[in-house]
């Protein structure tokens, strides 16, 4: 076994990274590592990742982290099934598609995400109108995308869908704290405001890797 | 002509697009937008981007906003001089640093830039010092990297030296400002403090790309 996922459960960044090694078939070590006890924070693993996050992979010699990157090397390491696209066009599609969730929708859902699950949102409810609303705009990127297309940045599926099913699964988690949203904040359920959205997700529910790299924590 | 380019000047992303075609010689069409005329967010231009940003590139059919994805795409059509990395490791590493570049340096960077540049930074100084310190942690990671080796991500030059050349040149002209900050927030001189980046700027400055992609309204 020469290639070990560093991760941490419910991690977006590293479900992308689990998804992508699961979808390909590749073998892997898996060394899960425990946020609560900062795991991620030991001199250990900060030779693996100075910036002590996840994902990190090692792969014989390489060590890399940042998903986007670990996602490209796991298709050069394993071009089959193609995740990023063949023709020039279509793998700048994939990379496009994957640079606007990170720099706009993923920072968008965070807005909603960080105060509802990681502290009381109800006293952060008034700030979250701006990431409410931008958040709206974003999924409406993806919903108008999904109406000319099956998956986000191609006809078939690419790292790029893989990389929005944490985002996607977070801002549900989140809508359903019905303590703070009873609207769930316009997400749930989410067919009726975005039906191409939720129809793309039932086609992901169907491939394997998804339920594979589902955060264990979350399904206790 | 086939190709081109929609940008501003100073755009640091932008910067990063015409310092690649500039570097493998790829002939473009230059689309200079005014953004004090708000040219970005024309409806001719939200056809093309429709998030309204720079830069955008046009090839043929393809169109390609987000400058991480430009940049792949322009190496994927004019694969040399190689600033992508040919090994699987080596693609790694250029990739990685361009995401922390993204999602740390250039985030950080941005708390100095923005109140110092485009604002009367004075007010901001009390607010700006956890950008400064983030700012310097993220500058020594760099100065760590270029001890052991001449380029950020390998030891050439690769995509990587491109895309830190516009924060690099921002935070420096923010330094200048001495009416905001008598000791350049740290960073000027550079070499005082960063003898290595300091070293790298000097070879990254005879590179012929860099004085043609140097934004026209700086020179002024």
């Amino acid at each position: 076994m020469t290639t070990t996922l560093y991760w941490i459960s419910g991690s977006p960044f590293a479900w992308r990274a689990m998804l992508v090694l699961e979808h390909k078939g590749i073998k892997y070590e898996s060394q899960r590592l425990d946020a609560s006890k900062e795991e991620q924070k030991t001199a250990e693993f900060l030779a693996i990742n100075p910036r002590g996050k996840v994902p990190a992979l090692r792969d014989k010699d390489t060590t890399i982290y940042e998903s986007l990157a670990i996602m490209e090397y796991l298709e050069r390491i394993k071009p089959e099934p193609n995740l990023f696209g063949s023709s020039a066009s279509e793998s700048a599609a994939v990379k496009q598609c994957i640079c606007e969730l990170d720099n706009y929708t993923l920072r968008a859902l965070m807005g909603i995400v960080q105060p509802v699950l990681f502290t009381d949102g109800t006293q952060a409810l008034p700030d979250m109108k701006d990431a409410i609303v931008e958040s709206h705009r974003e999924f409406q990127f993806m919903e108008d995308r999904l109406a000319s297309s099956d998956y986000l940045a191609s006809d078939r599926l690419t790292a790029a869908d893989f990389a929005f099913v944490p985002a996607l699964e977070y801002v549900l988690r989140a809508a359903d704290k019905q303590q703070i949203s009873e609207d769930g904040f316009g997400f749930s359920p989410l067919g009726e405001r975005y039906p191409n959205i939720a129809a793309w997700q039932g086609r992901m529910s169907t491939i394997p890797a998804l339920a594979k790299a589902y955060p264990p924590h979350w399904r206790d």
